[in-house]
Order: structure tokens, then sequence, then C-alpha cells
């Protein structure tokens, strides 16, 4: 089951039995992947429902709901500060891999840049790949950057963190130990928070924290964050 | 402390308390940085030792040496299957970060390339810079690739992990009890190890560990694992 190929669909694309290809997703499944008619695929939703698929003509018929057990059973949003160039590319692709739910870019002092539009097609267009290629049945949500003060007092979840390389904060591990419901993770932007960003998250209920004892990179720093949290949540 | 900025040296750089500074070294330190006569700046020897130095004329004057706190106190070898194109840069650099020792790339039954020794250079620069940037006190060190067969019956370590995507393993994470001494941790290529590989690694004493549910690119998987043996080490 595992080794078929996935495509992520709207669902206003499931017609009671059967799947309404678009043009794309019939460029994709005929002439990439080659699909002949009756061969399988798998149709995902995004929002956590898989079915297997066959191809029949140019539409797909729905043979039976599946079960998944790949989606972890915390929502963890990743509250990021937009690093420089096409970091974040990266951090979605990586982050989508691990099991984030939501990536909230965040415009923070020592952000440089405002993206275009077009980042954020890209962004959701990299997480739907992603999600496919990890064999995820959920397309985490890429929500449009906002400023760091709307992130930290607009977003509620029972678990806040921020992660600060300097400063004497405990380990994210050691406060994980109740991992359950929503978390949200803030990683800071190359050089870091800054202390005024620091205060405004504790007021708004964040936990300071560190993900080790070595400078990691804005790049890196999410991985480090949603690995300990996907095993925290899994083991 | 922690501000200063820091270059790799070879200890034969060292003339008793004189820090004799390479053409590229005096062009990084005078011309890129700009500092000036009395600046300060951080010797690393990649061994685990850092020196406060202040440059003087065209060479550094040894102030003191550094107690530094950013290595983990176990040994981890990451032996990875060569990925595709220049992922492995990436997964160099981002291992360097979470602390990795020594990296040994090794041939799979599945790797498709053979690098030039130039990329072996390249390698080792990038773990350099990382060092640098991420303020250990330590270059990882980068092997030449050798063959898988060689790689799992010449590499001694007390502990013994090869992750793999597919297959009911135990979580990395609930092996890493007792975690001391020398990690040896394999990562496969892109499409996974043969089970002929697995077979042989089981041989050696490794022991097959998952890093979750989710199918996780070849270069997302080291950086997972190791963010999980440092947390793991250092909480």
């Amino acid at each position: 089951m595992s080794q078929l190929q996935r495509i992520t669909i709207n669902p206003s694309q499931l017609q009671q039995t059967q799947l309404l290809l678009t043009p794309q997703q019939q460029h994709y499944l005929l002439r990439v992947l080659r699909l002949q008619d009756g061969d399988k695929f798998i149709a995902m939703d995004g929002m956590g429902k898989w079915w297997l698929t066959q191809l029949t003509g140019e539409t797909g018929e729905i043979l039976e709901l599946l079960e998944v057990q790949t989606e972890l059973p915390v929502s963890i949003t990743l509250m990021m500060a937009l690093p420089k160039g096409n970091s974040l590319d990266d951090v979605v692709r990586c982050c989508t891999e691990l099991g984030v739910t939501c990536i909230l870019p965040v415009l923070s002092d020592r952000t440089l840049l405002n993206p275009s539009p077009q980042k954020l097609e890209r962004w959701r267009r990299i997480a739907s790949e992603a999600a496919e290629q990890s064999e995820r049945a959920f397309v985490p949500t890429i929500l449009e950057p906002v400023a760091f003060s709307t992130a930290v007092t607009e977003y509620a979840a029972n678990h806040r963190y921020i992660c600060e390389a300097r400063g004497d904060y405990p380990h994210l591990k050691k406060v994980l130990n109740n991992c359950s419901g929503e978390i949200i993770i803030a990683i800071g932007p190359e050089g870091g928070w800054t202390e005024k960003e620091i205060e405004m998250s504790i007021k708004a209920k964040f936990q300071p924290v560190s993900l080790g004892c070595r400078i990691l990179r804005a790049v890196t720093a999410p991985i480090v964050a949603l690995s300990l949290i996907a095993a925290a949540c899994e083991v």
C-alpha cells in the first residue's frame, strides 16, 4: 500500500464514489507517472483522509477509505521568524516531514524581508509535495506572514514555547513531559530574537526554552524542535 | 565572549604565545572582518581547545586558554549513505551544528555516485565553517567514502544503530537510555537500505531503529537522529 502514488485533492473534486481530476492531476498521473486504466493510486484530502482510488479513463473511482497512522496525536504550530533568502522552503519541507500542523511565518524585529504573495503559494506547494512524500494524511496549513506581536497575542495553545539560544533556559526536551493538545513553538531569525520580543512572548505566556549547548542556524532549529516534539509524542 | 569571531587553526601555527596566521586567515581577519590591531578573536584547534587571541600586526598573541562547554559528552559517528547531488553539504552543515564527531560517507547498494576528491575537501571546509558558527570547540572529522560492507565491519563503537523507515523497529529515542561512550548511527540513501544491507548490519551488531511514523528524506533523517542523540546526552 505504502508504495502507491499519492495526490492531494480538494474535497470538492469528490462526487460520491467518483473523483474528478484536474488537468494537472491528469497530466501527472497519465503522462508523468504513466498510470494505465485500472491502476490504483491514493487520493489525500490534506485533512486526514486517504482514499484508495482506481484510474478509470480520465477520472478516479474511489475504492475504499484507508486508515492512516502517520499523523502526530498533537497539533503543532511553528511560528517561524522569516529567515533570509529561500531558507523557509527547507523549513517547510522538513517540518512537514516531521508532522507539523501549521506554519505561521512571522515578521520579527530582525527580519529583513516582507515576502511576496508568490512565496506563500510556493510554500503551500512545497508542503503539499512533502506531505505526499512523507506519507502523511494531512497537508500542513501555511498561513500568511504576520507581525510578531500579532502572532504571540492572537494565537492560542495550551503549550507555548519560544526557542532562544542565549540565556539560561531549560531544554525543550525537559519541559515536554505532558505532550498533548496544542503546541506552539516559536523560532527566531538569524541573530535571534530581541530582548523586547522575548519579554513580549513571556507576557503572552510563552516559555523560553533552549535547544542545546551549540548555536543552531535559524533553519536547523525548527527541525530540531520538531524532532524532539514528535519523538516525545510518539515514543 | 561568545560574540568574538572564531577561526580554526592548525596546532603547528602556535609558536609558544604567538599564533602565526596563514595568508587566508590574515585576509579574513584584516580585510573581511576588518579587525584592527589589538582586537580580540578566538583561535580553535578543532580538537577541543580554544584560545582568546589578540591581533598584533599580522600575527596573533595568545592571551588565555578558554573553557568550552559546547561539546557533547559522547562520540557520535554518522555513517551516511551518499545522497544525490550536493545534499551531503546540508547534512555535514546541520550535523556539525548538532555535535557530530565524525562523518563517514558510505557507498550503499542504492548509492548513485562515487564523489570526486574535491567533494571531500568541500565537506571538510563546510564542517570547519559550521563548527565556528555553532561555537563548537571541535571540528568533525570527515572521512573518505568507503563501501557499506567496510563501514559496518571495520568501525567499532559500543552503541551501533541503523535507521530504517520500513519495518517494525523500536524508535531510536527508546533505545537511547544509556547514552555514553561511542555511538555509530547509520542512515540510508533515497529508497532506503536493501534487505541484504540490513542483514549485514545486524550481523555486525547494529540495531535497526525507526525515526518515527513518517517517511523522512535521506537528508532530514540524520538531523532528526542527531537531535535525539544530542538531547538524550545533554538533558
